[in-house]
């Protein structure tokens, strides 16, 4: 089968063996692929990954699952041993020996068929279109922030950075009701937030102490600081970006005014596709570029340049 | 009167006008106050504060409140407007035009006198004695780790750092039902934990992902990681020490192991008081020395040597 191939931050297409169905995982077709901030981290050589990379898709199933076959479905990226002590208590998403796709240890997406054991899929309901349906992973990512706070008492939230996460943390939160502040450096990313968010140009000029919530999704160390000082005391700050580097935090201002700050990744699929298949959330703003797997290593460099928020890779239909 | 005053980082004894007892703030003769680690710090320059220091005390009331005339009392140090967004949002201690005794804004307890409203005073038990009273305000702080967590799920925890806040940190734990370990580099401070916890003499030899709870208590950036790297994924990190600079925390395990961090600084007063009445925790093994106030310069430094933990300074009987 056509797949892209990363080895030592090279990425290229290969012909590669198609996965095989003996080993009680199902075998799926992938219809579409998104490309994500951290595949374009695996690229860069910041995690430690050679293989197929993807984990943001949409396929049918082929084999190996007799009541999906057919079906369209979208999975989920951790594949659990189910008996670590993180599994018993019930944060299978943290197994101490968890594979992930296409981003540990596992085969990803960027190909024309993957394998995930059917504990991990989600059947895609029929008002979800393909596209929208590659934005379940990343949009339950978005959801998992709500997990962490108390709507009841956080009005005014900030979220740091204006890239493909930050889009869709900005909709979770307005949709829940929250007025959503938004800093971000790229005009053509912020002006898909029209209407979601208020904006705010430069990091400088963010109001200071002021905020119940902010959610750090630049990757940025700067966007740390920044986020930290807009909170207000007993502000909460949740991470969604893991940073290229260990950052500082001023741990004095954490203790005297008793700020929160939490780590949050993935989130519940099952919300997601709701979300999704009620239509009050639109994914369709986000999509800058649509490339044939054939074009995946073209399609990286588009998702790489200035203002370019999510682009597909279509494997197959 | 006699007092400490402290200006450009020197202490001396000085004879200071006794405060004025005309403002509606109670009058009170301080009987003992405690040195903390703030108290140093503000020595030492990292805040700017000029004026008497002193923030843990037992006194007596003389003026300025009826009811209480003669009584013995201990008092939260915060002095809050009571009527700014955070006092109205319940959170007073995060008052923006706060002053806090002996440490901002405001003469402390280093002192024949001192005054606080009404409001700020708690009566201190019978069964109390003088010596445990001062130790009501660290008490009640350390006794704000138990809001951050929940005790149902927190079996293994960590205390880093063996000083003051650290040993009160570990009985308050200990005493809640949890297993505490804590890691600190001084014989003579971890031997007053014997029966209480744990000790493990370097922090190299702290077991990794391990912990559901890790106290920051050490004041020292190597201790914030320490704690972070001793957690298991969805553990807590509770911060006491308002470290001396801004502290590297690798930002990218906080967001894969999805961990929580909460700064935590004053406490309830209330609940302190009890915990001293009921006998059930004893601080005494905790006071190394006692001073006269004249001998309050001495103190100080007697309180910054090797090994050293509370030391009291007496003002009056």
């Amino acid at each position: 089968m056509k797949a892209l191939w990363l080895e030592h931050g090279a990425l290229r297409l290969v012909d590669a063996p198609t996965p095989r169905t003996d080993t009680g995982d199902a075998l799926i077709k992938v219809l579409k692929a998104g490309i994500c901030g951290t595949d374009a981290a695996l690229v860069a050589g910041m995690y430690a990954f050679t293989g197929i990379p993807g984990h943001e898709f949409v396929g049918r199933v082929e084999a190996g699952a007799e009541a999906l076959i057919g079906r369209r479905v979208v999975g989920e990226i951790n594949v659990v041993c189910g008996s670590c002590k993180m599994c018993a208590s019930g944060w299978s998403k943290h197994c101490s020996r968890r594979t992930a796709l296409g981003i540990r240890g596992r085969n990803g997406a960027f190909a024309e068929y993957l394998t995930l054991p059917l504990r991990n899929l989600h059947q895609v309901p029929s008002g979800v279109s393909d596209e929208a349906a590659v934005f379940t992973e990343p949009l339950a990512a978005a959801l998992d922030v709500l997990e962490h706070i108390d709507l009841e008492t956080t009005e005014r939230t900030l979220v740091v950075g204006d890239g493909k996460l930050a889009q869709l943390v900005c909709r979770v939160l307005a949709r829940a009701g929250a007025r959503v502040e938004v800093v971000g450096r790229h005009q053509r990313k912020l002006e898909r937030l029209e209407g979601v968010a208020w904006k705010i140009y430069r990091q400088q000029i963010v109001p200071q102490q002021n905020y119940d919530l902010a959610v750090e999704c630049s990757g940025n160390p700067s966007g740390l600081a920044t986020a930290l000082g807009a909170l207000r005391p007993r502000g909460t700050l949740v991470l969604k970006s893991t940073l290229s580097s260990a950052a500082r935090a001023d741990t004095a201002r954490l203790v005297v005014d008793e700020l929160r700050l939490v780590g949050s990744r993935c989130g519940p699929f099952p919300r997601a596709l709701e979300l999704l298949a009620s239509g009050e959330l639109d994914v369709q703003p986000l999509i800058d570029e649509r490339y044939a797997l054939e074009q995946g290593v073209e399609a990286f460099e588009r998702s790489r340049q200035p203002g370019v928020l999510k682009v597909l890779v279509e494997a197959g239909r």
